[in-house]
Order: C-alpha cells, then structure tokens, then sequence
C-alpha cells in the first residue's frame, strides 16, 4: 500500500505515527510517497490554505490537538509561517533511492522534529541535524539535494502525486483503493481486515 | 445533540440513516438543523462546488457508493444539476416549529426520495407529494413555504449555520465538540461513549 504524505501536515504526522504498524498487523508494506500538498491546492487545484479558508480554520485548529489526543501521540501547535518541506523531502527521496530504510527512519525524525519538538525543518542546517539524529550521511544529502538530480527527484514525486489526484494528506491507496484523511484510518484498518466495502455485523 | 443537514448532500443523506438510533443508544436527543451548504461554500467560503474541485470530485464519485455500501444502505447516482433543497428545508423548518417528529419524517422521506428513489426535490409539487407521504398537510405546507415568515425561517437557519462555522454537512455538534462528517461518526460514537477524546486501549 502506499502513503502519501507531506511533513508540513499535522494530520499526515498522525497517520504516519500509525501506518506502518496497522499495515505489519496485517503483512503488508508501506511505500511512503512525499508530495507538496501546498502547491498542489493552490496551483492545481486553486484552492485557499486550509488556515486561510473561512469557517474551517477554527474547526482544523481545535481538530489538530484532539485527534492527537485520540491517537495518544504528541503534537506541538506551532506557527507554519516560513516552514517548508521542499529540502527535507528531497532529502527523503534521495535516500530512498539507496536506503528505503534510512529514509523511513529519516521521514520519522522530520516529523518528530516539526511536530513533536516544534523545531523548523525548512534550512540545510535543519535536514543536516535530522540527517545526523537518523545516523545517515548529512554532507552527502545536502549535497545531493543542491542538484539538478535531486531536485528532479522531488518535481517527479509531485507530478504522480498529482496525476494519482492526490488533493490532500494523509493519502492511503491501497489495493486500488484511495483513502484520504486520518480520519478515515478506519477505513484502512476495514479494508486490511475484509478486502471489501462489505459491512461488518455491529 | 445537533445534526446540521442538507438534502442535496448525499453523506448527510448518509449520516441521517444513523444518526438517531446512535444517539439514542445513548440516550439522547438529536435536533436536525438545515442549512443551505451550497450557498455557504459558494458565497461565505468562496470555493468551489465539491464536484467542481480539480483531482477531489473522482475520489467523491468513487467514494460516495462504497460508503453506503459500508453503511448497509441505497444511494442512487444522479445527476444533481438543477436540484436546490430550498423548499423542501422550508417545509421542514415550517413542520418543525409545530410537529418536530413529523419534520423529523419529512426529511426523511425526502432524503429517501432523492438519494434512494433519484426523484427531485425542488418543485412544490415534489415537496407536496413528500408531505402526502409522511402524512402531513401538503397544501398547508405548499401556503407556508411561501409566505414571507416561510423564507425567513431558512435564512435564519442559514445565518445560524454559518454563524456557527459550519462549513460542511453532516455537521454534529454533541457537548460543545464539533464533528464534520459520515466518515467521522465513529468520532461521535466515541464522544457519546466516553465523553472526552481520552484514547481508548485497543
């Protein structure tokens, strides 16, 4: 199965703290897919960010901290201004070319350190220490990132994720079947269990 | 509890075949509130119709029948192009203010009309004929959806709606927690359970 995500989403963060497990619960594999959600809503689908979009700000900002609470998982509230992922998940893709591995435990450390510790993970200096804290070569990634190879990494991600429709994240397809939202982890956990929208007896 | 609703939505449609029997196995009471959501995404949001969303509206169009399908309940396809909920919300506000149990009945039978039988909802005539099947007063109904305090109950209803942030329906709002929605019930059914967001042991 696959899971599309995007470090700068709290509500990818909450999936990602679950994915793998659910998906071992069941033996199976996660591919983790990185994409820009921000460019996708706003050149593709030219939609408003969600924190600029009226009536559903509030909603989303008391959501965040509930959810988490749900999924017993920490999560810091923290101002996004200037935040980007473009670096960190060029990072992610260039490792994940030599070491899925490397790069999961990498994509772990990203999240943790935006969500959990409310670090930054825009700068260099930022994907250097995330790369030191997973135990991967920080010079080579940062240098890999810098090139035109690196970033293609990055356009090429965005591309599928786009033309795979994927207008938010979370993003699960598995099977065939898209689910979006970690709200719909359930939805997930159903089909894992079933192979099928069939209703379970209640 | 409170269920805001709109006919048109086929996931409210969805919700509204659960919603009462899960809050009464709780012991509770739910208020069904219309609101107009097309108005209020168009015109408050300033976004564009679901169906009209780049890369969103195939997932909602695959969406749509495996979640009934989940829910163990009908759900035509239609074609939605020319159906408004206007009259069919008056009626319902009209009923509520006298009989809430018999609104309770037309909205139900209206919902089935449209999304179970594909007929419309928009004309008089169709109103009329979903009062005649719940058992209500058609002609009554047909006068006061077209008095001036007929069209002022909506436009309360939809100023109370969007005073209240409700950017989408179904829209739950159970001891103060908001909860946008089908997908989310189980978020409800939590709430109604345990009344906090405290994770429950798996």
């Amino acid at each position: 199965m696959e899971f599309f995500f995007d470090f700068v989403s709290p509500y990818a963060y909450l999936a990602s703290t679950r994915i793998d497990a659910l998906a071992a619960e069941h033996g199976r594999e996660v591919d983790w897919k990185p994409t820009l959600i921000g460019v996708t809503i706003l050149k593709v689908m030219g939609m408003k960010p969600l924190m600029d979009t009226p009536l559903k700000s509030s909603y989303i900002a008391h959501d965040k901290p509930r959810m988490a609470r749900l999924m017993g998982v920490p999560l810091v509230q923290r101002d996004m201004r200037g935040v980007n992922s473009v670096a960190a998940l060029r990072a992610f893709l260039w490792l994940k070319q030599g070491d899925p591995q490397a790069a999961r435990r990498f994509a772990r450390e990203v999240f943790e350190r935006l969500w959990v510790r409310g670090l930054d993970i825009t700068q260099v200096e930022d994907v250097r220490e995330a790369c030191i804290a997973t135990g991967v070569d920080a010079d080579a990634v940062a240098a890999a990132i810098d090139t035109e190879a690196g970033k293609q990494l990055l356009r090429s991600a965005v591309d599928e994720a786009v033309a795979r429709e994927v207008f938010g994240v979370p993003y699960v397809v598995i099977d065939g079947e898209p689910i979006w939202g970690v709200d719909r982890l359930w939805m997930v956990e159903h089909w894992l269990r079933h192979g099928s929208w069939e209703p379970v007896a209640r």
